[in-house]
């Protein structure tokens, strides 16, 4: 009786067949030690996280068709620009642009990151459904990435907050560095259970946990995920953002999806690293992750063929192979 | 208590500090859906498996010193030899001048694969430790590998499973595309339990499940564990040998472990599949594996920074970078 109730069926779907591979069958799986929930909202960073760390800058054109070809395939959250100074992200100067071009594709929202009064202004006036802000678990990333304290950003995130109450616009916090510091090295859980709270309190209706060096494994992902749901954190306001430096994002979702997180940030053709330098940190592809679920039969509304031709739109665009391994190995297939 | 007993506390190691990542501490998790076991045991298949499988063939000289320092950074089991035909795998046509020059460090086992009587005379010649007979879960792969039908392949065995039991040798049985297979597709968990019981009730002290096309998921693995438990398959005798094709196999990995699978094949920097092929069907990489598991708080007795000299070493030789995406990362850090 404690088993089925700590459980859920895993139904495992014939879609990954499309690819001739081995997929389970619809039949109910013993539930083991394993958790897994029925459904998973994946939120599409590519083309505002991921193109932002792209060496090569790419047309306003490119992006929106991105954009239209995600929401095409199923994506029903997509990160779609930054209302930044262009003096910082010039990548990302075109963001009103992007979003007045938009198929803006029913049930779909897009969003954009802001990080001042100003930013949120210009989200507004662009229509973004949802906007962004973001803080650092760690002081030395906050203060190397942002010049200011964590504290100090937070206060700077009041009057957005605000506004963007007034607006009624939704408003999603990211942390970064929860798995290590690129400076510090070791990041203390208990430091970002601190952030995702103020993140909370402030009024985001979620918080996005990104392991900005892609350090982290089953294990640091584990401790993490108890430390918040220990410091009152409720998980289900915690979507997770994994990159694959060290090749962990899988398992470290799977451990997540484990610990009952229902929302997983990707990027598709695992935009946001350049392929030619070795260890570069991209995101964890849409592809390899929706694939993976796939596998588990746990809904995303994510079509993966469309998904696999639009990581080729991009890559072509930048002139590049995708990051995704499961583009890479479908690709081989399908030459 | 049923929690208490169905999971065991995993105790995260700081070993993993040496990246300067974060990594969980010393204290006891609770265990959620988690069940991690303390210790895994790895066998280390790439100066057979995985270098069979390269464009390019290493000299006698560098398969040992591979070896021997695979040995030394702790690899307890080390696939080190084949003994099989040369006009079908020239590249293992050394594999008596390899064993007869390693350094036999105390406590390692030096295995041979030997598909039939004449490589079971010359691997007791040479002084294998230990050797190895494979079939396939899939009719046509064993029609396309091996020219005769999976019962046929197992009737094969029965002389070489004679004589090794005579000479006191442990024989270790292979099964490949247990999760899919290139000319049929989808493979029947059913049918992978049918040979892993014939291999164990022929004498193979254990069977190692291999993915030999890379496409199996978290899901399809516990499908394929969970039908092997229920057809009676001890899964202490139960080793996983995955392939990275869909990078899936940290991931697959996981879910094993949390079965209660507790030996791994794994391929010191991925040997076995060409980087340079979309798609290649490399096997895991041992660097992957013994990062999570480090971050897991798992023992392997496997150093990592020793492993990836060794990595590097061998990448050096074959004149292209590591596989592991650990070696990578850990490569750009260290330049």
């Amino acid at each position: 009786m404690i088993g089925s109730h700590r459980c859920r069926r895993a139904f495992a779907s014939l879609s990954a067949t499309r690819a001739s591979i081995a997929s389970p069958t619809h039949r109910g799986l013993k539930c083991g030690a394993i958790r897994w929930p029925k459904s998973v909202s994946l939120v599409e960073v590519g083309p505002r996280d991921g193109l932002q760390n792209e060496l090569s800058t790419v047309p306003t054109e490119v992006k929106v068709e991105l954009i239209d070809r995600l929401a095409a395939a199923g994506c029903k959250a997509i990160e779609a620009a930054s209302f930044v100074s262009p003096k910082w992200v010039p990548q990302m100067a075109d963001g009103d642009q992007v979003l007045a071009n938009l198929g803006r594709a029913p049930g779909v929202k897009y969003a954009a990151l802001t990080p001042n009064l100003r930013g949120l202004e210009a989200a507004l006036e662009a229509g973004a459904d949802e906007v962004a802000v973001f803080a650092a678990a760690s002081e030395a990333f906050s203060s190397a990435n942002i010049n200011c304290s964590i504290v100090e950003s937070l206060e700077r995130f009041k009057p957005v907050m605000e506004k963007a109450k007034v607006a009624g616009l939704p408003v999603r916090g990211y942390v970064s560095c929860v798995l290590g510091c690129p400076y510090e090295g070791r990041v203390a859980p208990g430091a970002v259970a601190e952030v995702a709270t103020s993140l909370l309190d402030m009024g985001c209706y979620s918080v996005s946990l990104g392991d900005t060096i892609g350090a982290g494994t089953a294990g640091s992902t584990l401790v993490l995920l108890e430390t918040l749901r220990e410091a009152g954190v409720p998980l289900e306001k915690v979507a997770v953002h994994f990159h694959d430096t060290y090749g962990q994002a899988l398992a470290n979702i799977l451990v997540a999806l484990e610990e009952g997180i229902t929302v997983l940030d990707t990027s598709v053709s695992g935009l946001g690293g350049c392929p030619y330098a070795p260890g570069a940190s991209g995101n964890v592809a849409t592809e390899d992750v929706v694939y993976m679920l796939d596998g588990m039969g746990i809904n995303t509304g994510v079509d993966l063929d469309l998904l696999l031709d639009t990581s080729l739109y991009i890559s072509d665009k930048l002139g590049r192979p995708p990051q995704s391994r499961v583009a890479r190995a479908m690709l081989a297939k399908r030459s």
